[in-house]
Parts: C-alpha cells; sequence; structure tokens
C-alpha cells in the first residue's frame, strides 16, 4: 500500500488515471490537487466517482505532495518540471503523463514547446516510460516520463519491424486517428461537439509536437541516434471520445520474415499488447476502457500496413501511467487494470 | 433587393443566417459584423461559404449599418437592446434573434436576465415574430422579436388546442431535447464533444428562460394575461448538432374533437407547418437543414400528447428570422427556404 | 464457485453479461450458447473478450445447460419459456432477461406480445428481479425475471412517492430516452448508425411492451390491483449507446412531504441507487459501463419531477441479472459490479 | 425539361439523388422504382420530402423506363448491366451510380465482383463520369459510369501531380475514410449504430473493390495503361453519416514545382473543386451536402500530402451524376446543384 497523489485531477487524464487508482488495491490516494477547484469534492466535479473517494481538490504545494511515496502529474506542460525536483529530493517519485520529459534534447523541446526547459539535469534520469521496451528501468526509476498517445500507438506498432531491421530506406508513414478526449477538457471552439460531430479532419500536418518523440524512440530502438529515420506523421481527428487508430505503412527490404508470427513472438509475454490473428482489423472500441493495444499486421507486397489501436486516455495515458507505478512498486503489472472494454 | 446587415455573424445562428443570405435572390447582403473577427474574411472562418461571399467582417456601428434596410440581430441577450433605437430612428428594420424583445414585461426580463432592459419603451411596439400567429402585423413591423427555439417548437405544437379551448385545468407539460448548436458556440466545457456524445441529461429543470416566454404566448393565444397557463417545461441536451423535439401532454376537457382533423385545418395553408398522418413519430432529421416543423398528434385516453420537431437553428432561429424578413420586404413568404431536408 | 451457463450470447445484453461474468470470482462460465455462432470462440465474435475466455458458443440443449447451477437467458421473448420447464426439473434456476416471466396474466402477455404463453403455471412464481423491492423473494427464488429497462428506470423514480401515497389522481408521465444498444444487435434499417446519428424521435407512442410490466409493478407497490395506476409513458430513441433517462411527472396530493429526505432514507442501504443532491441533473455517462441508477428529485409547484438515469445494459439487463444471482446464491450483493462508470 | 427516371430510389444514394431531382429547374421526375416499397408513396418512406413529390414507387420495367430520356441507376451492382441495352436502344440515356460500367476489362470486374459481365460490348462505350477529365465526352455519352466515392476523392487529389509527372517511383497510398452512409441503407449488423459509434476501423485491408477502379484511373492520367501505378488504398470507416477524407501520400521526383499554384490553375475553372489556401486542413463537414471537393496542399521535404474532401453521397455519386447529367443535355453544370455546405 503506497500513499499517491495526483496533480491536476481535473483534466480527462486526471479524471481516468483517479478512476483507475481509486479501486486500485494498493493505492491510497491522499491528495488530488486542482487550483481552479480547490475545496470541492472530487466527487462533485465527476459524480461517477460518488461513493468511492471522500477526497477534496487541494491547491498543489510540495510540502504535502512530498508525504506521497508517488506523485502523477497530469498537468500542462512546464508544470512537472517545475516542482519534481523538490519532490524528488524529498523521495517521493514521479510519474508525469504530460511532456516535460520526454525529448532527451532540451533545444528541440525548446523548438516544439516554445519555451525554455527548466530541469534539463533531470532529462538524462527521466525513463521513458514504455514497458514494453523499458521495463527494467521503470521498475527502479524515480521520475517517469510517461509517453503520448500517438507515440504508444504508432512505436508499438513499428517496434518489431525496426528491431529486426526489416524496414527499407525511405519515410515511415505513421496515418493516426484520435478521438478528442486527447485534446483535452480545456473549452474551446474546436472542441465543441457541434464543431466535431459529423466530422472529419487532418490537423498539424505540417509538425505536430508528437513527431519528434516518436522519432526519438524509434531511432532508439533501431540502435541509436545515427541510424536515420524519417517519419511522415499527419494525426487527424475522430468524433469519438477514446480511442487512437494507428495506421502505419513501412516499406520493407528484401526479405521472407513472417510478420505475423515475428509480431506475435515479440509480444507473447506482453500483458497489454494482443497480436490479433492474420487479416484482422482492429476497432477502437476493442480497446475502450482498457490499458489494451492491439495489433494487426498486414503486407501488401513490400509493404507491411500495421494497424495499432489503444484507448488513448489508457494505453496512451493514465493507464499506461499505473502500468509504470506497478513495476515501480513491485505490484503484479497488471493489478488494478484488469478492466474489460465496454462494448458496445 | 434590399441592403442587409448583419450584427454577431460568428455564432452558430449568425452562420446559419448568412448560409440563407448567401443565396436569397433578394438580399445584397452589405455588412457583416463581429468584434472578435474584425478584417477576417467571413469565407475564413466558415470555408463552407468560399466562393459565395467576399465580405469581410466589421466591428458593428450604427453608422454603416443605418444604411441597411433590415438588420439582423444574431448577438448575445442586451446588444440589440443598445442598438435598436438608433437604427430605428434612421429607418432602418431590425429582426433580433436574441431575447431582448421577446418578453413585453420589463419586470419579468430582470427576473429571468438578470439586467434591466434599457429600451423598455420599444417592448410593446416589437412583434413576436411568429409567423403562425402574427403574419399580419410582422408584415408591418419596424422591430421584430424572432421567437426562442423551444418557444417555437412548443408554441406550434400548443396552439391548435389553446385556440379552441380544449385543454383541462392542469399543468401543461412540455418534455423538450434539443442539439447541442443551441448552446452556442462559444468555447465552454459542458459543450465539449468529449463531453455530450454517448451522453444525455436534463438541465434547469427548476426553470429556464423560455419557461416565461412560451408562458407569455400561450396566455395571448388563449385570450389575454387573465387567463391561467401552468406550464412545465423541461429541458434536455440532445447528442446531436441540430434539431428540437418537443413532446408535449396537455390533458383534455370533455371534448370529441377530432385532433388530426383540428391540427390539420389549423395549419393546412401554412408553408412551413407539416402535420404527419395519424400515428406518426416525426424525427428531427426530417426537418433538419429547412424551415419545417412537422408535427404528430396522438390521443391516449383523455390525454392529447404532441410531438412537434424543428431544426433549432432554422425555423427556431435563421429559417423563421428570414421568414420573417419575407413577410416584411413582401416577397414570396418562402422565398430563400427552399432547401430540402439534408438526410441523412 | 458456481457453474453458469448463459443462453443467447451474442446481442447486447449476452454481450454486456459476458462481459461481467468473465471476472466474476464466484463464476465458473460453462456453456454460451448460439444457433448463429456455433462452433465459434466467443472472442473470434467479441475481440473485447480476448484473452479472457475460451468459450466456443455451442448449440442450446437443456440436457447440457442443466449441468449449470444457474442459466441466463438473454434471448428473443418466447425462448426462456419453452426451455425453463424442464431446466427447473432438474434443479438449475434460472434468470431470463426478457420478458417472458415478467407479466403475471397471461391475457396481458398476450395483448403485447401477440403468441399465447407457453407456461403460464410458472408465471405465478417467477419472482420480479427489482432487488429494490423483492430482495428476499430473489434471494430463494428459482425463477428470476429480469425487469426490462425502462421498468427498472421508472419504477426506481416513482417508487418512494408510491409506497408513501403522495401521488394525486391524475397521469403518472414517464417520458424516457433510451439509447440504442437497447434495440438489440439483430440488423435493422431503422438502427443502423446512418439513421440514428444526428436524429432523434419518439416511437411506439399509442402503446409500448414496457407499460404493462410498469404499470403492473406501480399497482404492486401501492398495494395491490385494485389501486389504479394511470400511466402515459412514451419512449425516444437516443443517439447515444448506452444509457436510459426517465424523465418522470407526478402530480403530488397534498402533502408537506421533503422529497429529497424522503429519496435518500428510502435508498440509503441500496447499493446500486445514488440519491444526487438537491438541483441536481444525473447525466447517462454518470453510470455507463455500471450497475448504478442515479436519481434526482426536484418539486416545482405541486409536481414532483423525477430524473432516473441507468446503463440499459447493466442495470437495465445484465448487471441486475448478476446482482440478482449474488442474491439468489449468497454472494455479497455488489460482487463482480464494482465497476466505476467509464467517464468520458 | 427533360423526362428522368430513378430505378433504386430507397437507398441512400438514391435519396440523395431524389433530394436533388425534385428541386432541380430542368428536370421533369416521372418514375422512381423500388421493388421492396412497390405502391408507397416515396414521401411515405423519405418524410423529408413530403410535399415535394407525389410519386409512388414502382416496380421497375423498361417499357416505362425508356418513355424516360434518362435513366439514373442507384442500384446493387449487376442491375444495370442487365437492363442497360434495352434502354440505350430505346434511345434513353444513362447514368449508372453503381459500378456496372466502371471497369474496362470483364476478367478484372469478375476478379473484384465476383460474377461475370453481362454487357461486356457496352463496357468501350461507357464514360466515366468524372468531369474534371471527362467532361468533353460525358456531354455526348449515351452511357455514364458515375465514379465511385473514394476513386473521386482519390483521384482528384492525385490529379495534377500524375498529370504533370511529378511523381517519383514507389507506390502511392491513398489513407481513406469514409462516413458510414456510403455503406448503404441495407440492415447489417456491422454498420448499426451501436457497433459503429463512438469507434473506428478499417476494413478491406487486403483488398477493395475502389482500388482497381483508382488504378485504372490513374494509368489513364499518367498515359495509358502500360505506365505503371503502384497504389495502397486503405479505407477505414468513420462514425459521421457523410463525408470522405483522403489523406494521399506521394513521393516526389525531383522537382522545383510549386504544389500549391499547381492545384490552384488545375482546377481554376472548376466549378466543384476548390483548392484551399496554403496550410489549410480542409473538414468534411465543409462540403456537407454539396457537391464540392475541397483540397489542400502540402509539401513536406519530398513528399507531397494531399488532403481531399468530398461528401460520398453528392460529388461521390448523386451530386456527381446530377452534374453528368446537366453535361449531357447541355444545362448550366452547377444547375440544381448550388446548396450550401450544411454547417454545424
Amino acid at each position: 500500500m503506497i500513499n499517491v497523489g495526483v496533480v491536476g485531477g481535473t483534466g480527462y487524464t486526471g479524471i481516468a488515471l483517479l478512476r483507475l487508482l481509486v479501486n486500485h488495491p494498493q493505492v491510497n490516494l491522499t491528495q488530488v490537487t486542482s487550483r481552479s477547484e480547490e475545496g470541492v469534492p472530487v466527487a462533485e466535479v465527476y459524480p461517477a466517482l460518488r461513493g468511492l473517494t471522500e477526497l477534496v481538490f487541494t491547491t498543489p504545494g510540495s510540502d504535502v505532495l512530498s508525504d506521497c511515496d508517488l506523485v502523477f502529474f497530469a498537468t500542462p506542460n512546464g508544470t512537472a518540471m517545475e516542482m519534481a525536483p523538490a519532490l524528488l529530493n524529498a523521495g517521493t517519485r514521479i510519474i508525469d503523463l504530460a511532456a516535460d520529459f520526454r525529448l532527451k534534447d532540451p533545444a528541440v523541446w525548446k523548438r516544439w514547446y516554445g519555451f525554455e526547459h527548466t530541469s534539463t539535469d533531470l532529462l538524462s534520469e527521466a525513463v521513458y516510460g514504455l514497458p514494453e521496451i523499458n521495463r527494467d528501468q521503470i521498475s527502479k526509476a524515480r521520475l517517469i516520463a510517461n509517453p503520448g498517445c500517438y507515440p504508444t500507438a504508432a512505436t508499438l506498432g513499428f517496434l518489431p519491424l525496426l528491431e529486426q531491421g526489416l524496414v527499407a530506406t525511405g519515410p515511415l508513414i505513421a496515418d493516426c486517428k484520435s478521438g478528442t478526449s486527447g485534446a483535452g477538457r480545456e473549452a474551446k471552439t474546436a472542441t465543441l461537439f457541434a464543431e466535431v460531430s459529423d466530422n472529419f479532419k487532418a490537423y498539424s500536418v505540417p509538425g505536430h509536437r508528437h513527431l519528434p518523440e516518436i522519432t526519438q524512440t524509434l531511432k532508439m530502438i533501431t540502435g541509436g541516434a545515427n541510424k536515420d529515420i524519417d517519419l511522415t506523421f499527419i494525426p487527424h481527428l475522430l468524433p469519438i471520445m477514446r480511442g487512437i487508430h494507428a495506421t502505419l505503412y513501412a516499406m520493407l527490404g528484401d526479405t521472407d520474415c513472417d510478420l505475423q508470427k515475428l509480431y506475435e513472438q515479440r509480444y507473447r509475454d506482453e500483458p497489454f499488447v494482443d497480436v490479433l490473428p492474420p487479416g484482422s482489423h482492429p476497432d477502437t472500441r476493442s480497446v475502450r476502457g482498457s490499458n489494451l493495444c492491439r495489433i494487426a499486421v498486414h503486407r501488401v507486397k513490400k509493404q507491411a500496413i500495421i494497424l495499432s489501436v489503444i484507448d488513448n486516455l489508457e494505453k496512451g495515458a493514465a493507464g499506461q501511467a499505473v502500468q509504470n507505478m506497478n513495476l515501480m512498486f513491485g505490484f503484479p503489472e497488471t493489478t488494478g487494470l484488469e478492466s474489460v472494454p465496454l462494448v458496445p
């Protein structure tokens, strides 16, 4: 049983996290902070949690948070980097669901996020929290950079191909589609129901912040920064609440590799990656509300076409964060993550 | 051909109005104002209008607007009452799509809208723009109070019963459901896609601003303020973009009246009210994008159950405003309102 | 640990039931039948269940089913009445999620369902499975008639008023709205996405099969068949997947009763009924995927307006069935029903 | 004024066509056929058309249809090829909205559609009805093969690149997303609301019937069958009613071409193709209910990324068919196609 705090509990990532934590058998949820809702019971903002928690939103302060064994940051970018040093010094471990510690190069950070990184000395220590590639490091880490939603879906889809060096030169393409909860709970005209419903569009074609994150990870997989990865990443906004579908295209080099078998073997022991039978088309609802990533592998002539789906708020955010917590504290990896996808 | 201005062209009512006006054969659209989008081409904010108008949003000013024969206000409540006196003095006629001139009693206004009415002298002159009851007055009016969306659907549904005095004592019930565009284009968390989608709820059960508006009209129909109307009005938020469905309940007095025939006769000559065959259940899409109100009449024992649907942005706002304009300027009443409902 | 069979596992009620049963700690799921999918693995039809069950759909036969301690029927109306006698004789208990055993009067059955009831001798034994009124009987029952979705939402909403005799003469009104999963998984044009989406309508205004079911229960609550209940029940189809919202109207007699307090006291010990604070408006998503019923109580002059929401597939079908099972076999009532509503 | 018949008026393509034809000033709609709805008024099946047509569905017969100047087939594949010869002999011209006459090679037809083509002698005469490449031929044609929805969006997007020979070797990729109306109005479980809503998936990854159609057209554009086109086409199902979004990827050869200028010049005189300003992201609703194709052109390093949106029932089916009719009979090309996209 550990004491856990959540900083920023009112966004969609925050509520998804609270939903998992209130029922987690090893978690004693002691603090949930929100500047805007200070003093308001959590269950008043989220009636779905009525009867499950008596907590009241507090104003974040590292003095109180440092009593926690673990603090999750479900905050806007830039918050965790300010509060992390003091908490780590106090012995509190951190999982940041924002982007603060994902990019290793502060210059790349500044280019994509528009302001200077203020905790650059922690960047090398921070562990990228994708258990499927960093399980051991995660278990020992003080500071976890929880991956972005698109990067999780895309990386798990490309991973076996890149690890085996099966991809020919030329761009990888990640044509990705995300549910609207990925855009956050902040009031914006662009994500109003009457704007998003019965509608579909691409966005950020010239460049999206998840591009350098995915590229950094794919380079790491292929063996270091000097291996060139040329990724085209095009995000689209889906009129659904939860779910990411990554349609991934890669030209294969000369290879007879049985891709289906490759993927099945790579993920055989992964509790949250499910490789579907040949010829499958995973739908986003098959992972709704669960921490699963489901993958289908297709080959058309010399092209691999990989379909990868996750729930952006679960394996793409809060679920993966809890998975990382389980690893960090030695709980069985699936604890608190057993919920069956909600269909229909 | 008349010169027309639109004040407040960036909300959903505004865009619906522009969509109708750019193709209206008798309208020369000369001004579209928006404080927030000044200088921006209308078609840049609404790509659906590309190629249909070269207009650029301007800042509203009565000097320029008074060159118009008619000005529509698609503004928040309180704007039209400030600008109306000067425009009317300059000979410009006005259709206000907000609530400013709907309620005759300034005390009732203040109670429901929270601030003093500043043009009380215009309240008696303003004509409630529901053509089905006020056609003659509308044609001569300088100032039209365009009805609210719920009031249009509910009033047209109750109208024949009340005109004939068929209703017993006891409350009338209007259980109404509205699409989300009725909540406006302002950024609010409550109307985000991820809040509204796959969800449904009632709101404002203790009291909604359209209650006094409907009550005032129903009293007028039944012959004056001294006739008591006891209306229960419960609005609900639908996860659809456009459409209102009013489910209306009224206990009948002792009467053998053939309700179906009554409704058919009452609306026989109305171009925008369609009484469906006996046993029907109108759906909101059957009026989507059109100025129609479709009504079905049911009787279960001594209770009349009336189903009334409109598109809240058309017959519930912009379409009805154009219908009123047509009446005011002697154009055929259906001009510019011929579009067929978009199904599916 | 009991052996459980499910007859009819491919409809929406069936899959909802399987989702609950595969994780239920006291259930050994031994049979899932489907004529149409015989021989197909359950997880192939429902990928959401991959890894959670190895079961293969079989053809139903009472010989195999009678090895079960309990059999759920998630079948079309008319199936359970055929198979029930043999199973009961073999000592197997039954929960029927269809309508077969809900109505006590076979003549009423025939009028609303269109064919003769073939197990009329079991009608008096069958217990109506609404734990909030029949908990003791349920625990001893061999045969449970699991309530309909609309009847559950409406009955729990009216219950405290009727038990206390607070309602005046005149019709009760239940204006109810249901998600589309309530219409089943059978292929019908009327429930295609392109028909239901961005659309809303009432249906079955002249009479719906749940009307006699609700009426029968409300009469029972008020003390027997001789007390007259005059209910108007109007169902509507919502463009959502899961959820029922009942908006209930009742004229009160002369009473000073504090309705809020009455409801809170009535449901204080009910694990699955949550009375919201005064002034609330429950939304359907606040119970999505959970077995909860949330209720808000409003009073406007002499009228009680009750808002009651459930998930039609959970408290309205499969969840309530599992709750009944827990009662029948002495498991803690909430076992397997702890999942937190999925928001957003 | 021409006499027009519609064979197969009850599907989504049929109703979209009727919506356009009832208001078309040059069309006298004389026949609408449907085997399943024979004798039923069109407006009863589609209440949206109440008051706009008195037509009653008839059983199709070439004797009556041959009185028409033009017959549209909005039928399943295989119907038009049976009825076309007799009608053409009688002097009636034909626009087939199904696939019967799209593929020039009957062997390719059989491979993708699974049965022998029975009017192979008409294949060479049939004109592929994409006005942007075949305007002159269309105007003289007796028999038009109206293009598929995906092929229209993809072809218009790739067209300027291919005409100018700017594409390098290697596969073109068309990652396409379609609204659910594209799957038709036939009752299928896969397109039920509760299956499609809040969900997203790819389908037919191993091969979709529109692949050979697009390939055939792209080859034609690039100068004949011997030019090799290697196209990867992946369709996805969107939880929207209307709209196709094609995200197109092409590697460019060595070229300094200003793609934006190229597209603007290519489509400058096209009434229904709108090239958006640089940096744009067209959304499907910006063409909802209209015959427009909107295109945005992006270049990322050596890759062209083209975004192309249409309404699948309009420019992707019925609207394009009416555009073809206008060309065939010498009406102004935009007649009856002026409706402004419905937003929101």
